[in-house]
């Protein structure tokens, strides 16, 4: 069946839109997913190629089209996209708006799914400013990814953003991120009191940066000793975990699934964003990309719900 | 006079292009000041406004042809020039190209003076090749500053370009850059041996990240103490320091840029890039602001050599 909506009501929605509402209800659905869109050009299967003007083939075009057959084949399994900024920006002068393009196709097929844009940015404060205007009035984001480096008074342009989702880099997946969120630094609770710097990060966030309810945190989901140390700092601040099923190689993907619902897990809650890139969006590199792409998400989804119910 | 040089000369100049014999040819020169960039649409004088197609005011067209003017007026002075991306990715569908038109018209008109993209990303290994190939391969950009809180084993696909600078942040110039930069860590060299983040940052990235000789550090102005710190583990890398001029209330910029040379100095040499942005090219509101420019990057220069040679 068919509404029709009044204009006005379409305009109250997209201005009530609210991060943290749209997240919680894909939740309370038992929807944890988050389809990880780096569609990278060099990667996307021939079947999705398309053309464009004088072009063979047609970058922009091609990217756009394969994240709208991967957006409409796991809508409904999903409780966030998230597009990774520079898998766009390597496209050169078309790549901001083929990110933008991709964000509204989202808007259009899946309205009530919020779209988390892994941007990494971190400047001081009025150069922020111009991110942010980037983010959330150019792009339409809901949410975005930043570093702490920093610190908070540099931040506070994003952290103002009540109704957006900030996602503080916390544990990174990357083998080689011990090298400074691993180092023992002195609280400002307990003098004497040295933990990592990634769990100093998390009680920050957790304790000063949040006063808008509009925080979160990333923690690799190659880390799940970490992840439980944050959640023990962050108590139920939402965790998005990047790295689900391509970034541990003696792990199956069951062991991590598991692994990251207990370690991540906030009581009888997740509170967690598990996000799945390349194990979704290049499961299959035939024409039957996106029934793989629903394959694995739903596999995915079934995993985590089956360990977060087990308990 | 006029030279007529063969095209097979001008690609063997511009394949041998390196971002540090750039720079040193220019600190050579004495020359040490850096023209910021930062050409926030909105500040930009009523003089430089340009029209574009239907537009009246056109903000790309106008960004371009304000940096021309400041570029024309400065570039006999600077060793390097800054644009912010920030400012540019806020214009939206048009920011990159914006940005890459400047890139491209400081190469025509100075093409000695290298460009640093003040970019601050920091992402996973193979995601950094995205922002790798937007950088250096689309907007052709000399150097770049990204972030330290992944680490190297992450920020390696910057570090293996051997032509290109890479300028890690170290302190920056914020107010509140202390909140993890300033917090005591444990470093690798001696047990017990504790110093500030910022401080193992410079230690790292001097002795482990720097293989190809290409990096450099980041060190706000307004930390001059610090700066002191940075150059004592740093050895004559190069050191950006902005915030020159516009971010410390109750120093003048005579005392400020005393206090940099004598904090940050290597020896005889100076080995520091002096960012100067809105005191540049923000210094007059009029239609004279190019040549305000001109005078402001003229006063800093001097200051910075009267204080250089003093010692």
């Amino acid at each position: 069946m068919w509404l029709l909506v009044p204009n006005w009501i379409i305009k109250e929605i997209e201005m009530n839109r609210n991060f943290q509402h749209l997240l919680e209800r894909k939740w309370d659905e038992g929807k944890f997913v988050c389809g990880g869109l780096d569609s990278e050009f060099g990667k996307i299967p021939e079947s999705a190629r398309r053309g464009g003007g004088k072009h063979e083939v047609h970058a922009a075009n091609t990217v756009v089209a394969f994240n709208r057959e991967i957006v409409e084949a796991t809508k409904d399994l999903v409780c966030a996209y998230k597009p990774n900024a520079a898998f766009y920006e390597a496209l050169g002068d078309e790549g901001l708006a083929t990110l933008h393009r991709t964000i509204v196709d989202i808007r259009i097929m899946a309205p009530d799914v919020p779209v988390i844009l892994d941007y990494k940015r971190g400047d001081i404060g009025n150069t922020n400013a111009g991110y942010v205007k980037e983010a959330f009035e150019f792009l339409q984001a809901d949410a975005v990814t930043i570093h702490p480096y920093l610190g908070q008074e540099a931040m506070q342009p994003f952290l103002d953003c009540k109704d957006k989702g900030i996602f503080v880099l916390c544990r990174t997946s990357n083998s080689g991120s011990d090298e400074f969120q691993g180092m023992d630094v002195c609280g400002d609770m307990v003098p004497g009191d040295y933990m990592p710097l990634y769990k100093y990060v998390a009680h920050r966030v957790t304790n000063h940066w949040n006063k808008n309810g509009n925080c979160g945190l990333v923690v690799g989901a190659t880390y799940p000793g970490e992840l439980k140390e944050v959640r023990g700092r962050a108590f139920g601040m939402p965790i998005l975990v990047p790295g689900i099923g391509f970034q541990q190689k003696d792990v199956s993907l069951e062991k991590q699934v598991e692994q990251v619902v207990s370690a991540g897990r906030y009581g009888r809650d997740l509170r967690m964003i598990f996000n799945s890139s390349r194990g979704i969006i290049f499961a299959s590199n035939g024409p039957d990309f996106a029934e793989a792409a629903r394959r694995e998400t739903l596999k995915l989804a079934n995993l985590i719900n089956q360990y977060r119910k087990g308990e």
